[in-house]
């Protein structure tokens, strides 16, 4: 296979928005060649626990999965979401096919150690482990990989809540085995802002020199940090572009592009 | 393709019981050639159900599915129940793919006729519209599909919810288009028995002549008789022949197998 691929990324801003999810469907079916998505859904897994009386505890961003929690974002992950997701793409004429990592065992994962912060049922992938000749082949049937973000842990045959953005990463780093692949993060901002209330502020290009100043000067602070440090380490690891963009500037080309150029290798 | 195929379908006393499905997926992974697995989760969505307090209606044994209780059974049977099984066959080596009606639009449904009886959510399938040819693919892949029963109506883009058993028989038919299909259905009892109280009491074998007399002397009664007739119509839509056995006597040949010899072909 030589076409290129994209990969992308789309969160709750997406997926609990039948307006947003419309929107963003007839946007990504349009899309031309490979394509791949993977899809949050935290917030609608949360609104389920709260209804079944399960606590939901999160350590710096991340969902503690309890046993009960874990059924909960299988139902939610799984189910109600992947589906919803897929069916708005089949109506779109896209021919799209929902897993989960344990489908196929395309996405294998360890669980993580209890040591220093017990995370319950959450799994971390290795890029490596990924069967990519599986997902090659759905590709090559014209198929649209649909991933929710659960993972499987042969080890200890169960299933493990996992990191939407983590999943995008390690597909799109996979998936750079077989073809050029482009990752793009749909968020709720038009891309990474010097400005968050800003428009007109738009840092359209980022690379690891600009990164440094950005972060020097605190134009870049908080959550956006991790984002683009992650972006960096997908690209370093065979991914060719990242861009973070809102989900309704998919077919557009606003947005902040990451990329490595040739001379920045080494930084 | 010329194996043959195997489609399994399996209930409640199997996916809803640890130990049972643990013997189930090891018998099933066990099963030489080609396989299909169909299940249903009906308990599974009731309780769910209740706990979200979502009133569950039942009329001659169909789920009346209202857009809440849709949502529940493509959280239970697309999610949870699909990954505990995917996971449980994935644990004794067997590369299995959960798939719901709507991914790939492998399965193909008409919403059920409001009148006489207003089901909502629910649909039927025609055998000649399921996609036989991703299931083909999927088999020479050496995955094994494993369907809950929701099946996509593209006319009015959602997903709806389907008798397990139907969706067993409709796939069996369809793939009796690429090679000859056994459909065994799992059910509570050894197979069809005289005295349900007494295991010696076995039929072994039915045939339309046969079940004319059983059903004629009232040995065949209640909930056999629709399951017995539907077996006939698929044998006569294609498929070789069904057999109706407990899930643990899935390696065994202990159980009833339903066939039409030549010579009643016409009954």
């Amino acid at each position: 296979m030589t076409d290129k691929i994209t990969v992308v990324k789309i969160g709750g801003n997406v997926v609990d928005s039948p307006a947003a999810l419309e929107q963003f469907a007839a946007d990504f079916a349009a899309l031309p060649g490979k394509k791949i998505l993977i899809h949050g859904g935290g917030k609608e897994a949360t609104r389920l626990s709260t209804r079944l009386d399960i606590p939901t505890t999160m350590i710096e961003g991340r969902r503690v999965t309890s046993a009960e929690t874990l059924s909960v974002v299988t139902m939610v992950y799984g189910g109600l979401v992947n589906k919803r997701v897929v069916s708005a793409l089949q109506s779109h004429g896209c021919n799209a096919i929902g897993l989960s990592g344990v489908d196929g065992m395309v996405i294998p994962a360890k669980r993580r150690s209890p040591v220093p912060v017990d995370y319950g049922f959450v799994g971390d992938i290795d890029p490596a482990d990924i069967n990519v000749g599986l997902i090659a082949t759905l590709l090559d049937l014209d198929l649209v990989p649909v991933f929710c973000a659960l993972a499987y842990d042969a080890d200890n045959s169960t299933l493990l809540n996992c990191n939407a953005d983590s999943v995008a990463s390690a597909v799109a780093v996979a998936s750079s085995r077989i073809a050029p692949v482009t990752l793009t993060f749909c968020f709720e901002k038009d891309g990474v802002m010097a400005d968050v209330d800003r428009p007109d502020t738009l840092i359209e290009s980022i690379t690891p020199a600009k990164f440094a100043t950005l972060h020097a000067d605190g134009t870049v602070s908080g959550g956006m940090i991790p984002k683009i440090t992650n972006a960096f380490a997908a690209i370093r690891a065979g991914v060719d572009k990242v861009r973070i963009c809102r989900s309704d500037l998919l077919d557009s080309t606003r947005g902040t592009v990451i990329t490595i150029p040739a001379d920045e290798a080494d930084r």
